[in-house]
């Protein structure tokens, strides 16, 4: 074997081992919530000393930010396939909007484990960098067809993509606190609401 | 010492007891996060053995929740005196908004306890009437000025009123996540642009 390959090879099984802390840590967090998230745990879940994961990760609090990262990718897929699968602007807007609601419903674990973020300090570069190209993913699959539905554009498409996701959050968590079903509504009909109502340019 | 008044002492030292508990949980969220909070570091902090917590918790989710409540009342409390010092009904309305961002403004310890409102179930009768009250009280600190504002009613001003406190929501998570700053956005200047195109009866 080569110094390149045996390179390649030893990059590969660093990334297949991370890959498998991940997935262990998912379904900690899955069967217990944020709070059973802690190194041990994971560590015990993925068959690895504790030792092995902390060469990965450098603490909790990046393991748990990795997996909201992995997380977010994963939802912005959804979106774009909703979007996607939709006929014209305003119906893709609606289905990316619509599968952002629908993917994270009855996720509450991971759903709060991204509330790690609001006290993510000092992040590896790398992470960092993840989490923004993420974040950015998601926010596109809704800017694309805002852009395009509304005619709007720059500062004023931003303003109305950021204003859209965080409604989107604060209907996850109402929603999910169980907030909006005593008062007769869902978070689908208030995105609806709002939807309806987007300015144009 | 009559029975009642024997009684009333009892009730009294209760009620300090459990005021003395959830001031422990606020310093042990404050400090170290969610996450530190356990019935052990709150009974610690206390200066109480783990099972007399136990006797006025039954979990640590239920003490997480009451100290949410108490969070809530306080935010109530804030944004409705805010909305006070306002002199007309948009203004107030503007000014009740603003509070509970700025409130909430480096909290991230207690804005993400709150997160576990999404995962609370069985919680004990009156727990789930105190948080529903809060949460009432939040709600209606933003619904009086906006449906003087606005002149909306009914199932029409609900719908703002609930569109409004997830925007607030979202912004706060965003916001507090870095998110929004990196994008040159504050969340002021987000909800100022949603006051503005609020709809009117």
């Amino acid at each position: 074997m080569t110094a390149a390959a045996a390179e390649k090879r030893r990059s590969a099984l660093r990334d297949h081992k991370r890959k498998a802390i991940l997935a262990a840590a998912r379904r900690v967090c899955d069967a217990g919530g944020p709070e059973a998230l802690t190194i041990r745990a994971v560590a015990a879940q993925a068959g690895y000393a504790a030792g092995a994961v902390y060469s990965y990760f450098g603490g909790i609090d990046e393991l748990a930010i990795a997996l909201t990262a992995e997380e977010l990718g994963h939802l912005a897929r959804r979106m774009r396939e909703a979007a996607e699968r939709a006929s014209g602007p305003a119906e893709a807007l609606a289905a990316a909007a619509r599968e952002a609601l629908k993917a994270t419903a009855g996720n509450a674990p991971h759903v709060r484990l991204a509330g790690r973020l609001m006290s993510a300090e000092n992040l590896p570069v790398d992470l960092d960098r993840a989490v923004t190209g993420r974040v950015i993913s998601v926010l596109e699959t809704l800017g694309g067809p805002l852009r395009a539905a509304t005619g709007l554009e720059g500062e004023a498409a931003h303003r109305e993509i950021l204003s859209l996701a965080a409604l989107l959050i604060g209907l996850r968590v109402l929603d999910a606190s169980g907030r909006l079903g005593a008062l007769g509504f869902t978070a689908e009909s208030l995105l609806a609401h709002r939807l309806a109502a987007l300015p144009e340019a």
